[in-house]
């Protein structure tokens, strides 16, 4: 007898049939002798009509009145699911973040996980019941509902398993598993049968969207096995994200390709190489609450130096302005941008211990006069910059060149 | 500086726009120096919305997950009221019934309030937030969830406004007051400025759905000051609920007139007139869980006797056939019935200092051919059953006869 965590998105649980559907699969897994404990996103679209209620009624919602608000969704899907249950002769009993004590610190709409009670979980687990808790919520010391942020029901989910040990924490989304690139783009993409944690967080933030970055983080912290599965399809093992590199010598060398064009970069040229210039344009950004991610610096002309760097291209405009505005201040000769590029990355823990990864990158690139903008490498992963016109071009050439059609 | 408790019902709060307006009403009182707890009904139709959901999942939803699930209505409202109130500029902070801790028992649906913690509401309100409570809801000694029931929010105004000593709690719901009778049938219909806790009690069990039945025997216990006013009129002082009878010499003899058309009458015809035969009718309609409203019994013939009872009209049809297959064992000669009654009621405290008031009745009734079925009468009541095609006509001619159109 197993004990595992299953948690459902929003598209699994969006309607009364699909809540139905849920309760029969958690039934299986009843009926072989397992305990399940269940995780539940709000349905799909609640949480967006929530917060848009919020705006109708204050332009900037207040953050604590907002966690109030949206922590409802949840809190009906849990009950449903719960009814659907019960109405499948099997006993059920729902938890709200509160219910449950998941305790977070106090930051409304992205609040942290600080501890969770699972004593009142596992004696009713041991009372035969399924378990239904409410994602993305907690409470505070005092009491006060907190939400997690978005995806914070991966994390609830993750958490849940680690603090209950579970044996299994099941991600159930609208696709079966990770892929080693989006299937749109390459139609021979394939279904990894498995993943390593820092393949995964590279592949989570470089944009596949598969899986919360902070559950995976968290995954890996508690040593949660974490499984990705389709929640429409009836038979499949999804991708099961591992603590180790495989040992197996058919292993690849890259496990994926992932890529965003959710970024802009911006140059400032020609600032005097003097220490801490870093500083002087990055400090009033961070002060901004602009997320910053890659920042390349190079050596210019005549002891200035040249600094290029990307943020979301929502913050695009303001942090053009920003700089624009600071150009005399830091003596730059000139602040310039583009919102037209992509960010293209191969993943892989197989790059460790193999050389010229990167060269077979760039000479792929290259054949296909497809200009490169920007690089940045890390142990597992390459991401380059490039105009954004080229990026389904990148991702296929890529995805051939290292062979990820073939299986492992 | 008063401390009131403002409860707004579910049309009250059925919009943003109607939202924002409550948040006004309660901005001018805030304004004029005053504390001001409000407490929220779900948004019309939200309730009804989630019940229906209920039950497309399970025929018959568990009563705790019902109460997880439409206990989210208020939690919705709350919310968007505490940023309504924000977006005026005030301080406020919304509280679910588990957050204040309205403790109740356990009973899922229909719970009970047995005690609120008020001392977290206090420092808050002393800290100058318009506190807003989710009402209907609470939780019992376990974290559980539960609701009071159908019109629950007029209790928890009324219990929170007992736990706080609150100057007055006042209902703001779609009509401007207590009428002496339905202005629907007689338009000469006229609002009282006062009427006495007792002579609402009657009232409202009687069918004047202005204020739900428990919270006025609520505010009578704890001598909490009710108001009953329109959030749709910026003016008008509404009807005040007294605890004692008006000394005015102008105190009319009675208040208004009540009636209702969901009875429906059972009458069991020559019982043998022994000790018991009461019960012997009376425990297994008990026992089938049927609520008996107006018991009448007569001496009949032959040492027999005659019973006549009512019940609402949707167990009609199971009581007559109960009673029809209970016939030979409890001796009765026949049982009929008739589901086409009207129920029709003089209220007032004033009949107890005069005499007479029956006759009048009765003699006003004669007056319009119209029978009388059955009688039944209390310290400030009188009851008569007839027939339900009379009950416009009843009501006009009794509103006229005891001069209620002129003002008290």
């Amino acid at each position: 007898m197993s004990l595992i965590v299953q948690k459902y998105g929003g598209t699994s649980v969006g309607s009364v049939e699909r809540i139905k559907q849920v309760a029969e699969r958690v039934a299986k897994f009843k009926m072989l002798g397992h305990q399940v404990v269940v995780v539940l996103s709000a349905m799909s679209g609640e949480t967006n009509r929530l917060i848009k209620l919020a705006h109708d009624v204050q332009s900037q919602p207040d953050a604590r009145e907002l966690d109030v608000l949206v922590s409802t969704g949840e809190q009906v899907t849990i009950a449903l699911l719960a009814m659907a249950l019960k109405d499948l002769g099997l006993k059920a009993k729902s938890y709200t973040g509160a219910q449950v004590r998941i305790l977070t610190d106090s930051s409304y709409t992205k609040a942290r996980i600080l501890n969770i009670d699972e004593q009142h979980l596992r004696s009713d687990l041991q009372a035969g019941n399924v378990i239904v808790v409410a994602g993305f919520q907690g409470v505070d010391e005092h009491g006060n509902i907190t939400t997690l942020g978005r995806g914070g029901s991966d994390t609830t989910g993750v958490a849940l398993a680690a603090a209950l040990k579970a044996d299994e924490c099941q991600i159930y989304t609208d696709v079966d598993g990770v892929y080693t690139t989006d299937p749109r783009i390459v139609p021979e993409a394939r279904r990894l049968k498995t993943i390593t944690f820092e393949e995964m967080l590279e592949m989570a933030s470089l944009g596949s969207k598969v899986l919360q970055i902070r559950s995976v983080e968290f995954a890996g912290k508690y040593k949660v096995k974490l499984r990705v599965l389709s929640s429409f399809q009836e038979e499949g093992e999804g991708t099961l994200i591992t603590f180790e590199e495989d040992d197996n010598m058919e292993q690849a060398i890259i496990s994926g390709i992932a890529f965003n064009r959710d970024e802009a970069k911006i140059t400032v040229l020609g600032v005097p190489d003097t220490p801490g210039v870093a500083y002087q344009i990055l400090g009033p950004v961070a002060d901004a609450n602009i997320d910053v991610d890659m920042i390349i610096q190079n050596v210019g002309a005549n002891n200035t130096t040249d600094f290029t760097f990307t943020v979301h291209r929502n913050d695009y405009v303001r942090t053009l302005q920003m700089l624009r505005d600071l150009q005399a201040k830091i003596g730059a000769r000139e602040v310039t941008g583009d919102d037209k590029i992509a960010k293209v990355s191969i993943v892989g823990v197989g790059m460790r211990s193999h050389v010229g990864i990167a060269s077979s990158m760039f000479k792929t690139l290259a054949e296909e006069s497809i200009n490169i903008q920007m690089i940045s490498t890390s142990e597992i992963k390459i991401s380059v910059v490039i105009d954004e016109k080229y990026l389904e071009l990148a991702v296929r050439v890529l995805h051939k060149a290292f062979g990820l059609e073939k299986a492992a």
